[in-house]
């Protein structure tokens, strides 16, 4: 199976990043998680993305708050497909982050989720790899169906009090 | 290969989807094209997407405005990737479109991109199907360097008076 | 007495939602509460709405942040009135879900209130079965009133130090 | 049959309220249409909101752009349901409408819909009209069946050149 | 001297006003305070506004938050200068109140301060007093050069570590 | 009788002011217009404010765009009551003139109208003059009757077709 | 003397930048013009800026629209100042580009200017080459003056019809 | 070497400071830190700016929240380079300040950065004065290079548990 490569532009982007570490373990895609900044490592970012396809990744995934350019930057090294975590920081609640990584220009798309959406992040990867992928679109598919019945769930247990 | 859906959630979105058609044709990926509004028929939308990996299909695109809900109507029906195209509309400037179709909760990823995003819908949605598919990665990357090349050119000719 | 159903799209707005509960109740208005997601129960979400005219319901208040999809896809299976809730979450402060509840398309309203406004939705469904319940009118009106001699209270009371 | 009333804050609004209008005929409601100010006829817009219940309203749709205070001015004087239509001007995109349209205090709700509105608007109305009315209701699904029909058509036709 | 009035549409605004009440003691400007909603107690607010100029009042202030309609009502019922302050409340970070304050449509003045900005509001009420009054003039400008003199001592005093 | 100073900051905000001359000059009320940048010459127009006072003006209007300091440069020099006026330029439609003009520290208000709301900056400074000036006063309420009339033919002339 | 480098992100950015060109001749400050992609070409632009310093350059000036990561780019390479101007596309009203500008991560500042501000751009790399420049200072102060006075001179021409 | 001047509105403003008096230190560029505010000491902040060319600065940093002309009000008085901090305040999370800061009108140049961004407003000055200082410039890109070793061993020592 491809690999999943998880970019965060810092390391204080850690704990949002979880729920992707988790979704990814839950559904068995292999995955690498490194710190480069589009910024103060330019070069490393570059490369990794550059050679991302020939090291056996399928999708990169970005995660970058305020001008978050990181998202991009991989775009622009690669035609893997990459997916952009606008993160939120101190001001603007994310709004600065969404922006800079959703409005691309022609030719270079970032697959954007939510804010601080790490796990649909992950998410979305595995939707990608599963296109060819049968085995993993099933588990997909079964885990799809456990969030269905835990709603279902909640609301036969519903007490309003 | 497997297809790509596009799915306009009225046919008034058809101008903003040409470039998205352009790509696809470009990048020889077979494609089908609807109208399907996750409100005036969700059954048919619903249906679309529920058998769309059977189907054949690896991709769904959905576009629409305001209070763009199909990206995510869709998402709901299948665990195949879909893309989502916020359509800016007579007012707010495809904001509403744009948070609509990117703030899913957790579990329904949506891909979006820019607003009026049409090529790089198409574009990414042909990156998703080129993680296992060498050839289309290759169209892919030497679209890239057209691109590049384009550029560079345009820089040669530059003419400042 | 029709009767008003409040869905909810994750049991965690459920402190949100309380006052509406609250309001229901003193104005002796028959109500059920349900947890439906247009994403994870599309099916169920569908279901309750296409038979809510049946099955003696008169108005339908969803609740639903972030890409608020809940109340249009209710609203995409009935003609009853739906009453829709933008509920803040923890990013971009509820502009997101009111966005996506009240920027519907032509032909499927969505009587959307406040942010959080779960009081009004309440107070709204009520209003809206009062049209033909001229009891109800009644208790409305004396509400009213109430909240009328409340301020004039306070106004009386008050003391600036 | 309850009458609709629709209050346009300046007849500089018609032409928004046109749809609203052919809406309302179409569904053969009742409706009347007048001119009041919140600001430059408090006396006559609150006097036509008081009276309205008893002169055989069932519902008040207000149109206003800018500060937007023409329904809750109405929703201050009658508990009828009150749905807003926020009117976009010459700036700021109709925002300043419908944060004003919609962010109404406890005890007061107004029933917004999205921005120049105004044929969900009479909709909305005439779905509050038909909770206790069953013609109408059947008049409103046809409706709803037509819109239907008319995206299936389209799809059906849809050519991509 | 002509009395300033401080209107709050909810004694949960009083934390907000405190400043206004200091800054009017200490210009010796003769005030009162009232509680009253534009819509749960509008004929009150309409009759406090409509005698004002003759109840010897030369300016009245107006605090609320969200849909902020106070202002603007009772700038309906009378030409004396009305002062609006937006209040932020628990969404929208007052934005909402600022420009249902601001965007008064023509003939209907509102003067809008800052969010939350009472102290600039009974400021701004002394110096419309002040226009016609040369010694709250003076006690004006002494405050005016008070406050410059405290920013001169900041900086004579200003430590870096 | 004071006079009114009508301060732009740029000669191209002309036509923006036309209605806010012919309001005062309707209401007889004397005024001078003149071009002052706060950031061209901002000694001229910090030596205008300052004199204000002593030349007998009661009230300066000041209209800028963008990052529109000019009111708030002109609030630092006098205690005259200073009214602002935001006017919409070519990006972000008047909402950074909005915020610069309105979000003033405490100590130094400016009344905030409307963007682009000459006529109304010219009509807030009217009524702060008639605070003291009752033929002014009675001006004013003639002109409010006057629009409260226009209204209500306009209501009796209204046609729907 | 040092060279500015004026680099656009697309040729279609030319007719904004127009006003830098004329600014910087004007000023007599040798520049060039160059068409880099931060995602088409990013390998030339960042040789550009790696080497813009021992190249002559004093400054670089970026002007990108959307999710402007061009100056952002530039930044990553160089420590020479950089100059980012947000230009306005067909969507948001330059917000993204504004924000996907000035919202840089500590260690890569970007000095962002008004959204379209072409010619304060340029006139801000003139004031930074002018630091050590006492002749371009002088040209700098003469422009100043130039500007006072055609604000002074339509100010004594102002006439109001 | 020439000063770097960094001017607070208010001393309140001190704590976000910081970061750019230790970027300076450790830079070792002399500087000075002092309270004028645009607005309470307009004379002193103007005369400042006026002379600080001749007093040994070389570019002037201006942090100011809300309506934040402080960066504007200097620029208006030199031709030095003027970097501006946008300060958050508490509402509106700090894009009144960006707005009243960046979007300033041709001739008056501010060179923005991020909200709260005052490292890197200290890190921009140096840059600007390193355009002619090969020893800063030197220093500067030693910082750069540690910073990039920084992330580079925080990927090296990243583990995801």
């Amino acid at each position: 199976m491809k690999k999943v490569a998880i970019i965060m532009g810092s390391d204080s982007d850690l704990p949002v990043l979880k729920p992707a570490f988790e979704q990814l373990r839950k559904l068995e895609i292999p995955f690498e998680a490194h710190v480069y900044s589009a910024h103060r490592t330019p070069v490393e970012a570059a490369e990794f993305a550059r050679n991302a396809r020939d090291n056996g990744f399928g999708v990169l995934i970005a995660a970058a708050g305020k001008a978050a350019h990181l998202a991009g930057a991989l775009a622009a090294q690669t035609t893997l497909p990459i997916i952009g975590i606008p993160v939120k920081s101190s001001t603007l609640d994310g709004l600065d982050a969404l922006l800079s990584t959703v409005q691309m220009p022609a030719g270079m798309p970032v697959a954007t989720v939510a804010i601080d959406g790490a796990a649909n992040a992950a998410l979305l990867a595995a939707q990608m790899i599963a296109i060819e992928d049968a085995d993993l679109a099933a588990r997909l598919n079964a885990q799809r169906k456990a969030q269905h019945d835990a709603v279902i769930a909640k609301n036969n247990a519903l007490i309003i009090d």
